[in-house]
């Protein structure tokens, strides 16, 4: 299992202020934080902060990297500033990510070829997000086919499946396991990956939510997770979801966690 | 989703020392508090009190059902004392259980169609407990045929794939998993339930393992759980799982839960 964290992310509010406001000790804190509670990668996001996406993320990702020592997952929908990230970043970054509409496709791949990064692959294209499952899994084999011609490796390729609120379409989070599933036996040397949070937009009880659906998404496959590693309950879940789903063993992982008082909530 | 109570369960001491003791209160207000917190049944169990396991058995029965007007599960395995409890218990109970141990099969499945009640079938026969999913798959049909050989509806069978701790076996869950996704698939007319519990045991934090397994197993289709509902963590996890697996219309259950204050932990 493989856990990125979450945070270091624009979107909310007091991290696109830090960003604006270039408060590279509350960046850096944030980072470590991340780190010292499990995450292996650091989501890093500038996309709605003030002024221009390149310099912002420019500056949040050489922040990060002086903070801690681990690969960046660069969350950008701005060619010209996932560009300039993959030439600034240190190691192997994963990039975050490309759909398969044909533009991003086109301006994305070489890209990624060139550099040798990671990428997150999302399963929608042109047509929008496929509502079904099975969709959702040919959207992925099509992405895949096409990553792979374009000389990226298939052990860089990370499938999201799309995780859709419950608050807006109460199938959203079955169809997501559904096709994490299908994807799962059609390509199982690529690694899956979900943006858990997503789930629980617009819900109450997130959090509960969150773990709940992280539980399922370990028994049906997903072998790398995007998450709040604050969440003491949510990492808690993990360990134990990891130990269910027999990737844990002896549950070793998980009788460490325990004697490192990190199961208590 | 159907919720059985297992609490009153002679193996738990205080339980077995109410039976004893005849303590009529104790069970009676053991009974009050799992119909409250949201069970539709209620397991009785009186297997390892003193004394003849029938006049146990009948004692609790009527002591449960003088105070709440729920069906009950009724758990022994001497075949007297189950055949004594299915003509004192009011309206349609549910045996627990019955094995394709042949001398089990042979000595209950008649007094099961007889009587006209539910029972639960365990994926295990002489052979002892299936090691795989796909064995554990073919014990279940094979019991569900003999069950319907003896005149048993199809919507009165609850199969059970057997939940065993991780604690001695680090893959026991995730066959449980995969067995029930069999099973699932195989007999989709027949209820499937399983004791949740049963995956913790001898593990640290068992509370946290149990809604966990609980998430994965309500995601592979289980839809009968016998759990401990007193546990308020775990039956906000089950309202999670069922708005998550897509069985809950417009999630209205679990947001009816919400303002019920059920969901805070």
């Amino acid at each position: 299992m493989l856990v990125v964290g979450e945070s270091i992310n624009s979107t909310i509010r007091r991290v696109g202020e830090a960003i604006n406001n270039r408060d590279a000790a509350f960046i850096a804190e944030l980072a470590r934080e991340q780190v010292a509670a499990g995450a292996a990668m650091l989501d890093v996001n500038a996309g709605v902060a003030d002024g221009d996406e390149a310099e912002n993320l420019l500056w949040a990702i050489r922040t990060v990297q002086e903070a801690v020592d681990v690969p960046l997952v660069i969350d950008s929908t701005a060619p010209k500033a996932v560009e300039a990230a993959l030439e600034v970043h240190r190691g192997r970054p994963v990039l975050n990510s490309i759909s398969g509409e044909v533009r991003k496709l086109q301006s994305l791949l070489p890209l990624v070829a060139e550099s040798g990064c990671g990428v997150i692959l999302l399963c929608l294209d042109d047509r929008g997000v496929p509502k079904t499952a099975a969709e959702r899994c040919a959207v992925a084999q099509s992405l895949v086919e096409q990553a792979v011609s374009a000389n990226v490796a298939l052990e860089d390729l990370y499938i999201d499946p799309l995780v859709l609120t419950v608050g807006s379409d109460w199938q959203a989070a079955r169809v997501a396991l559904e096709a994490l599933h299908l994807i799962r036996a059609a390509l199982p040397q690529v690694r899956t990956i979900a943006g858990v949070s997503n789930v629980s937009f617009g819900m109450p009880q997130r959090s509960l939510l969150n773990r709940t659906f992280l539980a399922m998404a370990v028994a049906f496959g997903l072998d790398t997770v995007m998450v709040n590693v604050r969440d003491k309950a949510l990492t808690a879940t993990l360990w134990a979801a990891n130990a269910l789903a027999g990737s844990d063993t002896y549950c070793s992982d998980y009788l460490d966690a325990y004697h490192e008082g990190k199961l208590t909530v």
